[in-house]
């Protein structure tokens, strides 16, 4: 395996994917072409605006970005492609689309081989176990909830602490996460913005510069620095 | 139909149903019992715990509160039923017992009829037409998102207005409304905290100090004040 899946596209201050040049430059290197998966729709934007997008910024590459919407047979497209990216968005849509298309075997054999996998945040989303754990409003109703099982684990991106100066009721996302292990027993990683994990054959990494916070039923949610490997995690 | 739907059970710096305590003598004035439904389970709470929480937040009624879990048989007890308060907590955790228990129709017939219905939060999400404007993790898998229809909207509970100092890159509640837009037509009420409607056979009337927004297919969101009818919105 050859992925980055990373909790947002774009950080505070700083241009779309513009944080994660250095670590694509390397994933993509060997692709002459990145197949968009732009299904996610974030913002509602057409699948087309969408693609222009991820062109827009992955132009630094000099590659050519085809997005899947475009290919004649989606299965096919994701089969050849060197490189796929999965942008981020509604979750809720995406596997949607994942499902209806169906898309998810052959996506997760692709990403198990040897295809060098970009997700940002939905697109991230979707390598965990299941959707269980996303952020996103139920919009729409997928036929289910599982999703790529890249991972051992779920991944809850944009991960957000709780705010000690608020006064606002609604839930933190500390206790939805809590809330969630009630019913599950999937280990959850809250993965801040500006986090990626870097996974390969034989590890999965945690980097950027913060750490990230560890949901796991047995124990109290505790934080893992960057560096750290997260493979045994589950 | 004679119903509080309220934005959250508990508002900042006071107890649990404490601001709402005048408009639910006047709503269980007849009543001397209140069926409570328990099933949201917030933080992953039981039904018994919860519904202690519940008899102690109307314990100023000086009602009998009986948790719908204790009852032998669930349809039967709402049937028979004067007054139901559904609790907040994991919609999808509400939304999924209500449909494997089979309850949707036939608490739908006792709202549309007499009995006198509390909700908050997930127990108001519920009276809309679907849950898909839900602010919960989707820690469970439901039969549908199809909800009670009490209302010929949807509400958005705990509506949260952008904060302009964020660096947060996750998306605004008004944004994810928006993406909601783009599969659905049906027009969203964003029920701030402290807000509540107040339903009755011939009118919907916004309550509470705060104006809600409102959130439609053909128009720009807006405000609508305290005092304003909704009766006419779909």
């Amino acid at each position: 395996m050859n992925c980055i899946i990373a909790s947002t596209s774009t950080v505070y201050g700083s241009d779309y994917l513009e944080y994660l040049q250095a670590p694509l430059k390397e994933l993509f290197r060997d692709a002459q072409q990145i197949l968009f998966i732009p299904f996610a729709r974030p913002g509602g934007i057409t699948h087309e605006v969408y693609t222009q997008k991820a062109r827009e910024g992955l132009a630094f590459l000099n590659k050519e970005v085809v997005g899947l919407h475009q290919t004649e047979n989606y299965k096919e497209a994701i089969k050849n492609a060197k490189a796929i990216f999965t942008g981020g968005g509604n979750t809720f849509v995406l596997v949607n689309q994942l499902y209806k298309n169906d898309l998810l075997h052959v996506l997760h054999n692709r990403i198990k081989d040897d295809v060098a996998y970009l997700g940002t945040s939905a697109g991230s989303n979707i390598c965990g176990k299941t959707m269980h754990t996303t952020n996103d409003m139920p919009i729409v109703y997928p036929p289910g909830f599982e999703t790529l099982g890249i991972l051992d684990f779920n991944i809850n991106p944009h991960y957000l602490d709780p705010d000690p100066t608020s006064k606002h009721k609604g839930e933190t996302r500390q206790t939805r996460i809590e809330e969630f292990h009630t019913y599950n027993q999937t280990a959850v990683v809250g993965l801040r913005e500006g986090s990626w994990l870097q996974v390969s054959k034989n590890n999965i990494i945690l980097k950027g510069d913060l750490s990230a916070r560890i949901f796991r039923t047995s124990q109290e949610p505790y934080e893992m620095e960057p560096g750290a490997s997260l493979k045994n995690l589950r």
